[in-house]
């Protein structure tokens, strides 16, 4: 290096270190730092009280170039190269044009949720930056919380930057350690997959066998892996990488260097390969990383719902939680079909002449049937039935990318429309819909206003939409732009009926029900149906809390009682660890997922789904060990009664914890349901025990956890301090 | 080959003759024979007079096999090749289960069309195929008529051919010779391109100079052409090959084995490469093969029509021909523009505020000049005013692959929906609504509902739809089944709206108007807009009647007097030629594309305009050769008023007709447009001379036609024999 090199050079650092800016969370334990390397290359940290938690990571994007021939249709090839890779490098080269900081400290107040109030609390960096050689703007904005950061990119207006399409997201976020991973493989078709948990540095090694069967998959990567990621490192961080407000844009998948343990975004593609379609002004996705030292902080964090924006329905009192039952689990376990008939090679709506086929007797969906299930809500204080299997077309609906495959508006001969209307409405039920869509999304979207209309005509104002199978129109892909617009169009379609959505098989949530409320439900994970599908790992649920709900709710379906199931599955999961879900698995849906006989069979226990709210003025979190168990009472909104539900592992524990949650100097009859000393998920499952006893905010509690159990707790106020009036 | 495998041999042979099935043409002069090959491949002939037309050719499909990995979800990939292979074989190992013979003699009175009735004369054989080792059956439907075959495939319910996916159809069509044909290179997303007159042994050596720019283009093949494909032998024998009915599945192209002259149907893929997605009991379009030696039979046909199903429409009261004008040549030739600013680098509907936007002053759009426009087609007994570029979104609408590009309901500040509505009602003119959809398909289809709802609010009963660019969902193709099956879904929904149809830019016709009559209209091919891209070639409309015609109507939008253009193209045709397309090119849709100002500039040709009519109850083709002329007369529906138009080609020449079709013993007064002698379309191209001329049927005329001319005549009665009545 000569000396002129090593001025420009120490220049060139000098420069840099002047771009550095630095961010620190509102109560200072968190500190982000910014800035650009020497080619002009974004980069940021993250460091949790003084520990590093994202070391020096780059950011940008490759984008598509149109080459001239395109540009010209189809002629002329010879766009000069050079100018072609200046156009499609969106992630060097730049300069910091401009930085403002701002710092919020605010609440709002969730149409539904754990807490009744939300802080909005954090410190922010926009770095405006330019690139040279092509005038391009682009703005990183970061919020600093003090549960963790989130951060996007923005194009604003600009002549140089108008239409883009994205090749590659190139967001990195590189670890600090071979910190212990509770992952899922990443895939553009499927997010039900069981959780593994290793090192970062063994995911290569265990992918083979973490990609299991699935009714549509496509992973991508040995090392690739979905978002919300948990890790914990070694020295005690708990680690979430996410998104939030994932919006008109390809889901987010993390592909590991595991050499580097670097992370790199991964976006979903369509059918042709491209990553997103973009025009300018646009934002992406907050992308998130939260972390604590402590496993409840990442539970009871509100960062993800923080970073979308407010509601955008303003008339909200149609939005109600919702507890229910439905024709089901009986499909799902075996002992019914979704199907009428079984006489036909296939079926074609509109031509098939159901009313002269044989039924198969097996037909879950039959109007006496849905009667049993109206009449044991009434019964029970239920809010709804939902019926699966009630529309025409079921008898060839899978696997066969069938374009015309249900309309969503015509019931089988055997579910009789208006009298369920009738009987439910006398009988004080909601009923609920089903829009199962087979993936075929041209067909739901032509159908979408008429299948809304047709709700409303007939008392339904929720529905549950699912998306199993691959994509029509095909090549697409589950969480690509164009299925994450459709998914979102679906929501905002709905709000315009006033429908509230629970979507299956759609995209992982990113928070958007802050600001589309009637989104009160989605799957989006493995859900109690694989209970059925040959059994969920005992400690499934004391992942997804840490995972996938971090997004959002999720209409796990819990409530089994009857665990070895018609088609010989077997639930792995203790009756208490049943009830404990309503709490550990926070959902403003929730259902009561076994069939009313079995309910009646354990009438002591069922009181418990019975007595459980279902939307929260507080909630604490009072032990949490991703893997391993969730304890969390919840404040009822309304009553301010309490409730709490503890879930375990794949191990017997003993939860130990303090009530002093409960409000000071008031008693109360804590109703306790727990496994029994004997009980455990595989061989003892429904043995519980329910005892009650008196406890104020000053008690201690030991409860014994089975191996897949739990326990359940519902507070009842007996007096209070009349001196406090 | 030792004995036992000659007696083989020669058992095969005798079987395959004893398979052999003939069918004749009502008048006998077409033979179609069938059979199966030894291997069990289905074959056909075609001859005319004798002469063979179509040489052996095979039929039949390959098939995406699901591999088992595909079917159990992805673990296992040992499915047996040799069954896989048995799987997507459809083409071979056939053996003649059935056949059924039958003949057809009706007539049918078209909704609107070239003539009053139509005769559907043919006879028939359906040959039930059955495949060894599979159990699967095809039938293959002939249908005969003495001016041409069409046969498809049908796929009856069955158990092991119910969903499957073609890879390729494999439909010969062997020609006999080295044909002349006039063609367009096959291309995925656009028909616009100039017709080629060549060998067939020619295509490939021409093909890369065929292929002009276009804005969205995919040419697959150095021998690949478009149907409707129109050829001449050596000998004289006029050959057509296009389809019929197609219907949810792919369009059709040919490819060319030049070595041995077979032309093979090739599909338009879709994202994925896929060809058809298929559901028994289902059938594929037909493929047709049309001679004659008298090129005026090829133009006379109605065996496309013949081919289609009756119209699904019950009540038709409502479509009617149309005669229009319209704010558009002015944009195309460059005197004004669809956007209405030029002051933003992109716009957002719904964000964008064009009422604070600058006008760029050249919108033509506007309300005075759509007033302008009614103002000339009421005084001049025009039925419908079409106005582009009223609706918001233009000014980056192109070349963006913008998903949200129009809302097809919001007009621009300039531009006054309702007191357009109550001005053109006033003055008795319908106005003619424009979705431009930019291809962005879901997104027209998500607003489509809405959008016609405010058509039939605002007093709009036809739509001019357009699709240019490249497809959204990104990947498809113009013509692939998912197009195909769009196209015919918005046909299909304006019909619930009774509204008629003039889609652009989408799937050549194929007789589905017979169907959905509310499709009043198509592009398809090059327009008159392309004489102000550059200039079309002054034959072109001499080979669209043989070609692009012969599916369906096009909106041609002729009419052009001035042929110097405001961006300097000039029009290759004579005043006198413009007029005569108004018969040539059939359509019961006619522009009058032309300023009103230039038609004010010569009143005296532009009454023949006025004149002509738009519905006709019988046509005689009294000349025609593809590529050099056509002369046509016609009678028009209700006034029984005779109109005759005739095109010439690159050259001059004398059309030299009898008049034999007006009514015997009437005298007629013919006002003849004509070319003047030294008209041409270069040079000289509004030199044209009216005279009139007293005529009766025994009358021989002979007419100058200077290149790129033609001429049209009105006959108007003037005395009747009265002795015969």
């Amino acid at each position: 290096m000569n000396k002129l090199s090593l001025v420009a050079f120490l220049l060139l650092c000098f420069l840099g270190l002047a771009q550095a800016q630095s961010l620190k969370s509102p109560n200072g334990e968190l500190v982000m730092k910014f800035s650009l390397l020497n080619d002009g290359t974004p980069s940021y940290t993250l460091a949790f009280k003084g520990k590093p938690v994202v070391k020096p990571s780059k950011m940008g994007f490759e984008l598509k170039t149109k080459t001239a021939a395109a540009a010209s249709g189809g002629s002329d090839a010879n766009m000069d190269q050079k100018a072609v890779n200046l156009q499609s490098s969106l992630h060097s080269n730049f300069t910091v044009a401009d930085t403002k900081t701002a710092s919020v400290n605010d609440t709002w107040n969730p149409i539904w949720g754990e807490v009744k109030t939300i802080r909005n609390h954090y410190n922010e960096l926009a770095v405006t930056l330019s690139q040279k050689g092509t005038d391009r703007q682009v703005v990183i904005r970061f919020r600093l919380f003090d549960d963790g950061l989130g951060f996007r990119y923005e194009f604003p207006t600009q002549k140089n930057l108008t239409y883009f399409v994205i090749k590659e997201e190139k967001t990195q976020f590189a670890m600090a350690g071979d910190h212990t991973a509770y992952w899922i493989a990443g895939d553009y078709d499927t997010q039900e997959y069981d959780y593994t948990t290793s090192r970062l540095s063994e995911i290569r090694g265990i992918m083979a066998k973490a990609v299991t069967n699935n009714l549509s998959q496509t992973p991508f990567s040995p090392t690739g892996v979905q978002t919300s990621l948990m890790m914990k490192s070694k020295d005690g961080l708990y680690i979430n990488l996410h998104e939030a407000a994932l919006l008109d844009y390809p889901a987010m998948h993390l592909n590991l260097d595991d050499k580097n343990l670097v992370f790199e975004s991964w976006l979903t593609p369509d059918a042709i390969g491209d990553k997103g379609y973009m025009q300018a002004p646009r934002s992406t996705p907050w992308r998130t990383v939260m972390v604590s030292d402590d496993a409840r902080e990442i539970l009871a964090s509100k960062m993800t719902y923080n970073l979308n924006e407010p509601s955008k329905i303003k008339e909200t009192s149609w939005i109600k939680p919702v507890k229910y039952v439905g024709v089901w689990w009986e499909m799902i376990s075996g002992k019914s079909t979704w199907s009428y008939t079984d006489e036909y090679p296939t079926v074609q709506l509109g031509i098939t002449d159901y009313t002269k086929a044989k039924p198969n007797g097996k037909h879950g969906a039959n109007t006496a049937n849905v009667k049993r299930y109206i009449d044991f809500a009434a019964k029970h204080g239920f809010d709804g039935v939902l019926v699966e299997g009630w529309n025409i077309g079921w008898e060839d609906w899978f696997g066969n990318s069938k374009d015309y495959v249900f309309d969503f508006v015509t019931p089988y001969p055997d579910f009789d429309v208006q009298g369920i209307r009738e009987y439910a409405k006398a009988k004080g039920v909601k009923m609920i819909m089903h829009h199962e869509t087979s993936s075929s999304v041209r067909n739901y979207e032509r159908h979408m206003d008429q299948a809304y209309r047709f709700m409303k005509d007939n008392g339904y104002d929720a529905v549950k939409s699912g998306y199993v199978g691959s994509i029509i129109p095909r090549g697409e892909n589950h969480y690509s732009q164009w299925l994450v617009n459709h998914y979102q169009y679906a929501i905002e379609k709905a709000a315009q009926y006033k429908i509230m959505v629970n979507a299956h098989e759609a995209v992982r949530p990113t928070g958007v029900a802050r600001t589309w409320p009637n989104l009160i439900g989605n799957e989006s994970a493995r859900g109690t149906e694989y209970q059925a599908f040959g059994g969920s790992k005992p400690n499934h649920v004391t992942v997804l809390p840490f995972t996938r709900l971090i997004g959002g709710p999720m209409d796990y379906t819990p409530g089994i009682f009857e665990m070895d199931l018609t088609n010989k599955s077997h639930v792995n999961s203790t009756l208490a660890n049943q009830l404990a879900l309503y709490l550990t698995m926070y959902s403003p849906l929730q259902m009561a997922a076994d069939f009313p006989e079995n309910y009646e069979r354990f009438l002591d226990a069922f009181q418990f789904i019975k007595d459980v709210a279902l939307d929260w003025d507080d909630s604490h979190y009072l032990e949490a060990e991703p893997g391993e168990y969730i304890t969390v009472a919840r404040k009822a909104k309304g009553t301010g009664q309490w409730f709490l539900g503890s879930v375990g592992g794949n191990n017997a524990r003993t939860s130990t914890i303090k009530l002093d949650f409960l409000d000071k100097g008031k008693k109360y009859v804590a109703t306790i349901y727990a496994d029994a000393k004997d009980a455990h998920y595989k061989t003892n499952p429904q043995a519980y025990a329910i005892r009650k006893v008196e406890v104020t905010s000053k008690t201690k509690l030991s409860q014994f956890v089975a191996p897949g159990g739990g326990y359940a707790i519902s507070f009842v106020e007996t007096s209070s301090d009349k001196a406090k009036k």
